[in-house]
């Protein structure tokens, strides 16, 4: 089982990185996108005894993620399930 | 229109970020994770001319992302279109 797990800043904190490739896309003319946020992207291969219980893994991640990968000051997170 | 891009890198690749978090992961206790990869994310907002025709759409993020995003000797790539 694998959880995708998404890390962003949150829609109020300022995103230099996100700017500058949306920048960079402007003066490279590269139409249509209006904005780009960047963020981190964790892939959780679970193993066996986690997988056996999906809404125990659904906490893990869950505790993981707010505890360790992402910072709730100035982040936000969403992660999916693969069974 | 929303474009979410993911990137990795390719698996055959050391990812020492990952090891890392996991070491850390195992080391503080948590159960059940074998394995991290980390990887960056993207969330591209399309504006009204991209969205209105989600082929060439679909047809420019995926250039923006081989071109701009992506090293593609070390890493590979997906995204998903949200309307």
């Amino acid at each position: 089982m694998k959880a995708h797990v998404y890390v962003t800043l949150k829609r109020t904190v300022l995103d230099a990185q996100g700017q500058t490739v949306a920048d960079a896309l402007r003066r490279m003319n590269y139409k249509g996108v209006a904005d780009v946020r960047q963020g981190k992207y964790f892939l959780l291969t679970l193993d066996a005894t986690a997988a056996a219980d999906p809404t125990a893994a659904e906490a893990e991640v869950n505790r993981i993620a707010r505890e360790i990968l992402v910072n709730p000051v100035i982040e936000e997170y969403s992660f999916r399930l693969e069974p």
